[in-house]
């Protein structure tokens, strides 16, 4: 029942085809969501996708029935890869202040790929209502993960009290905002700025007292 | 020259026409952008910005030419807004930590209304490439003068060390995102969210060290 079966066996065919329908319409999905980033959704047609994956519109039928069910899936997937790091976060170990670190790097990197930008530059907006609907859920239960890594720090004391809702849509706001500006092609790395808009973040603008009169109290006599 | 007339002039009636006619207009901008807000850009015709102001669309075309240049007005002004918030700020007294506060808090007040909420949700590029271009023009001044308020600061000593590029952007990006999601009818108001996420951007996610260890070293024998 477990393991890759050894000799390839010809029933496995079926298997391959749908695993390679599924590489396929993965292509045609990232594809889409790139020029969705680019020119934007309204601005993008099939035509344009097809050209670029260097096949022909009628292809892409077999994989995806319309731009709209495009759209859906690449948003999906972008909120999914989000919900899925922080889960990955809040399973780790230490203080809820190092998941809610790992939580916001990662968010980063997620916005600066495909799907992850295409949540953020185009998002559910130009879909039907009960497509925004879905993907509205979706995006309310990530908000709520959010808030609760913030309100766990909180109860901890690993990080400052605040009105953790505020708290989590100020964070992800920023966090999100990379999305909208960030260049791939550019001179920062997604891991530079990961690391970067997070340290602000938690450190704040404002000075932090540095620790200097802490080790002073321990060597009384230097 | 100077001053307004005594008496009331009837050559004055050609600039009470032209405050009419301005007045008008920035109606019919308020309209178009409350629209754009709720229901997106595409799904938005000129038919509904007549009808929310009880005219007929051929009155419209009075004040404004089509939707493109509407588009245009409201980002613009959205931006025109945000830069003279800035500017008010950074030509007020007080530290440039004090500074960036108070253009930090008026920044998410302008975003939650009809022009800065246009320039978050829709802003420039569903418009033609020469329009974009002039906007994101402004929009770099922008950036311009925020980074430059950050790095007064560092230089000074009343903000923290950082990366002022980077830095400008988290915080213009948390900012900003609050008018994807602000709702005028819900339950928090503009004031509000400004002063709650200005402090968390100030103050970080981070407990702050006590000032405790401080008053220690000036009172020896307390």
């Amino acid at each position: 029942m477990a393991g890759a079966p050894i000799v390839a066996s010809p029933w496995s065919r079926s298997l391959d085809r749908e695993q390679e329908r599924a590489i396929k319409r993965d292509a045609v999905l990232r594809a889409a969501a790139q020029l969705f980033n680019e020119f934007g959704y309204h601005a993008t047609s099939l035509a344009m996708v097809a050209k670029r994956l260097q096949v022909t519109k009628p292809t892409l039928y077999y994989y995806v029935q319309n731009k709209e069910e495009i759209l859906f899936e690449c948003v999906r997937l972008g909120l999914e890869l989000l919900r899925s790091a922080i889960a990955a976060a809040a399973a780790s170990g230490g203080t809820a202040l190092d998941k809610l670190k790992a939580a916001m790097h990662e968010y980063v990197l997620i916005v600066t790929r495909e799907f992850g930008m295409c949540l953020i530059r185009v998002g559910e907006d130009p879909l039907a209502p009960e497509s925004r609907k879905k993907l509205r859920r979706l995006k309310a239960e990530l908000d709520h993960e959010f808030r609760a890594l913030i309100e766990q720090g909180i109860a901890e004391g690993s990080l400052a009290p605040c009105d953790a809702k505020l708290a989590a849509f100020t964070l992800a706001g920023a966090l999100s905002w990379i999305g909208r500006w960030f260049d791939p092609q550019g001179p920062l790395s997604a891991e530079e700025v990961a690391r970067h808009s997070t340290a602000v973040l938690m450190n704040g603008l404002s000075p932090r007292p540095t620790a200097a009169p802490l080790p002073r109290r321990r060597k009384s006599n230097a």
